[in-house]
């Protein structure tokens, strides 16, 4: 439907810092291949905790564009990622989206695979068959801290290690392999992967929209114009964020912001920040949704450790659950968002927990986000649409994000 | 899905006179974003009589293909239009078809725009924005009588001035502004958008399928082969014709046919003809179906006043109500045709008319033309379609569509 | 959606005999309106048993990508096929799959044409209108011993006539002309007309998916790479064959397996092969589901004889019924297959056959085959695809399948 769009490279090119991109970035089918194939074929993409698949033989499939990768839990306990396609004529060999199976067996002839994707089994192909040379085709898995990341390139970026030695001591002390998912909860938004993600980074539209949201968020924390109104609330909100931080720092909670979201090829963002009212957790009263408490924590009210990742995930992480979400394109102008509850894994729901309490907040969040995101792409395919500025206060983060995304394509694309 | 077209220029070059259109015309999205871009981009289109938006702060929204316009009408009470994004991130700012509003507020960030378009409030963006750099962008508008016209061209074709001089002495009588809509319908068709242009420009095809249709129309009014066995029945006709004329225009109403369809670039045609039987409006028994006549007629036998435009309307003005027709294109294979019955504002629902009656024949009526084009449309998708003969007699208005579509796309495609 | 793909010649140029092809093949739009235009639009097409438009006038459409068909019996009995499609403005002539009429006449303005597309009717046309130039634009059509094949070239291939004559003594016998339809059903499966085709062309997958289809199919029919443990089993299968042939053979019924299925423009292939358990026929006991036998047939164990062609169709014949398969495409990732049901034209359904058990077995398969179909069309859509090895032993006619498409491909493309 969109217009013969201008070479990558132009709309690269031009790109006019401080402001949204240009429309064929959010509609054209073209530069939408060009995403799948250099920012997620080139990139550690986030696809959910390792917990998904807690036991031997556990598998998810995850779709990135066409692509269908299987992340299966091996029997020495590895976490092991394969294309799930099968070596024969190319059938999907695991059409569920979670499961538990003994080797990985094709449906149409088949050909079975064990659990570290080698061939053990395919009839009829005849004494000269060279089987080994029809192994699943692997996928590279790195595990940080209990978040599972894969990547489709050959090579992969190398400085996935900065990320991990920076954020395990953050992340570690929540200890995910400790914890279970609650629950898991999929929607489609109708607009570009990339709108679902810079509306994830910026919180100038949270007072108007989130009012579930807001209840535990401090505005100040995401970016204010300083008026002589508001310098008052700055300066306290301040105050706050400088008092909490030594108190965690000293339980051994890293808490000082980390932004490399644009000056890495593995992206990435922290910081920990506290909670408004009963301080507790991004819930409706803003206290634990779940009593029993992740670790071996002692107290409620650790605020929430923020984590965001280029191209396609961010995490809230508190004393009682984890939120953690992961952005799959689906085509140019249809996104899927995962979002996974994690709580410790001896909770149990009804006693220490309630699923309704626990996804309130954000499937109530979620649902106000789809609406803007999808307004956004419906507004970005008029030829009235031109990129507009971002706010220099609150909408530095989407800047990072679009700096990243130009820069990586620029660097990627033919 | 369609195979690759020949260019236009050479598709348009070798259009062969009094035959339909060669398939790619159809059925390519290529020449579809061309119909956008030239057609319905660079002439005058018509959306709705005024009353649609009857109060200050009163909006309705119009999709043009992936075009969205807001027309308002503002605190003057003048119709403005605008380009339906916001000038931050591109959102739409208005998501339903119609409302009422003070001012136009953007729900991602609460950007917030007057009646005239004027961005008044924008959070957060600094000292150094340049508010007055970023207001909506207008849309030409132009108030035909009561019919609303806009223009999304920079300099709009300056012949509307020619057709609002001719046409306004035919509309005014029938007084729009003291007009309400009785109701609106909305059919989306799976067809071009020509199609569905060409099949209301001739009633070759009302005999054999709009019974309810030609029980108020005289057939002689649209065209037939003269043959021995039916001059009889056209000369009768031709006497009526000019018998009632004569009537009508001592009574200050216009009735003779004006047709600029294709030798102006907006091009249009008129003609007030007699009707069949009871004689006084498109009903189901030819009678009115509003007992409270508009304007200040005091008959109700005043025929019908058709009034076609191009590229994308039609109306018919009775002594007791107005049904007017808007076509706006979707894609290539799917448009929008939009019915609005209007009735005097004072006429009450129950006592002075009823929706059902007053409805009847147009919405059976665009029932059977909705299949009539869908079924030209799927016959055009094949491969065995080739451009056919137009009647000389009856089919004379559908070529000086085709010649108007192709001369103005000539002119102005690249 | 599908990435940029290599020329058409480069990728039929490097073709891996002995694998399956690339993904393009099962997923660019711009290869199937190849296949479109050379394969269907070159070759003969089966469409159904003659007995599908038993009296004259009875008409069906078929519907080959874009293009309908109208195939239509004449007042002398003869099957004609049409282009449906009208002279006149392009309208379709008949919307309805099947019905029965007088003559064919155009819904939308009347045009009417006699059932050998004579144009004996047009209103409005004038004078000088060329009537005989507007007839319907015809398709060639051969019966084959019932069986209705059509070619939309305008020279179509000429060994249509070797077919014919090599298959006429195999096929006569169950005399298709004294046969009804007991029942037809459609099933539109989400993926490439080829691979529906490829998955007809073997039974490697038939152990594992076909429970209901294996109960009178010997496995051994189908191809198996010879071992120690399987030989006993393949030699008393061979000396069941060769006793059963010799004993049909002696009643004239044809048995020897002819292949042309790579080496002819028309391929073909047949075979009459023995039933296992009751061998009756292909039912849920194999025992017959009609005891209305076909033909003159005295005896009811006279296995199935089988016929397959290029590019879209396979047959079977049993002493009781006949179950014949026509493959149409829709689009590059979505076909049609229409299963036909033959029983004796006498047979009285309730007493003797019920649809029920005459179809059980084909309905489980198909919806089985679906299943697979539409597996191995998302697995090829992944990036990670690439052709794998054909069983030598039990996929040599997938490879004909493949010899022939690429082959007739090469030949003709541009």
């Amino acid at each position: 439907m969109s217009t013969p769009a201008s070479p990558l490279r132009t709309l690269l090119d031009r790109r006019k810092s401080g402001y949204s991109l240009e429309a064929p970035f959010y509609t054209d089918p073209a530069i939408f291949e060009q995403d799948i194939k250099h920012i997620f074929g080139q990139h550690w993409i986030y696809v959910g905790p390792e917990v998904m698949v807690p036991e031997e033989g556990d598998f998810v499939t995850i779709e990135i564009g066409r692509t269908s990768v299987l992340i299966v839990r091996s029997d020495d306990m590895q976490v092991n990622a394969f294309h799930n396609v099968c070596r024969h004529r190319g059938s999907r060999l695991c059409t569920e989206h979670k499961g538990s199976v003994g080797n990985l067996v094709c449906p149409y002839h088949q050909w079975t695979y064990n659990l570290e994707g080698t061939l053990l089994f395919a009839e009829h192909m005849g004494e000269s068959f060279n089987r080994s040379g029809h192994n699943l085709k692997p996928v590279h898995v790195r595990n940080i801290a209990g978040l599972i990341f894969i990547c489709l390139a050959e090579n992969p970026p190398k400085d996935i290690e900065d990320l991990a030695a920076a954020m395990t001591p953050y992340i570690a002390p929540h200890r995910i392999s400790d914890c279970k998912i609650a629950t898991q909860i999929d929607i489609i938004e109708d607009c570009n992967w990339k709108l679902t993600m810079e509306n994830n980074r910026e919180c100038y539209h949270c007072r108007g929209n989130h009012p579930e949201l807001t209840i535990s968020l401090y505005e100040y924390g995401f970016g204010y114009a300083p008026t002589p109104e508001n310098c008052e609330g700055i300066d306290q909100y301040n105050q706050i964020l400088e008092q909490r931080h030594q108190q965690w720092e000293a339980m051994g909670l890293p808490c000082r912001e980390l932004d490399h979201l644009d000056d890495c090829i593995t992206g990435f963002r922290t910081q920990r920040l506290p909670l408004d009212r009963a301080g507790q957790s991004q819930t409706m009263n803003a206290k634990v949704a779940s009593s029993k408490l992740l670790a071996d924590f002692q107290q409620a009210d650790l605020g929430a450790l923020s984590f965001w990742t280029q191209p396609n995930s961010w995490h809230h992480f508190m004393s009682d659950h984890i939120v953690t979400f992961t952005v799959l394109p689906i085509s140019a102008e249809k996104t899927m968002v995962r979002t996974t509850w994690l709580v410790h894994k001896d909770a149990v729901e009804g006693r220490d927990y309630n699923l309704k309490d626990l996804t309130a907040v954000w499937v109530a969040t979620n649902a106000q986000d789809r609406a803007l995101v999808e307004r956004s792409q419906q507004g970005i395919r008029s030829d009235a649409y031109e990129p507009g500025p971002y706010s220099p206060f609150t909408e530095m983060l989407v800047e990072k994000f679009c700096n990243w995304y130009t820069n990586r394509l620029s660097a990627l694309a033919e």
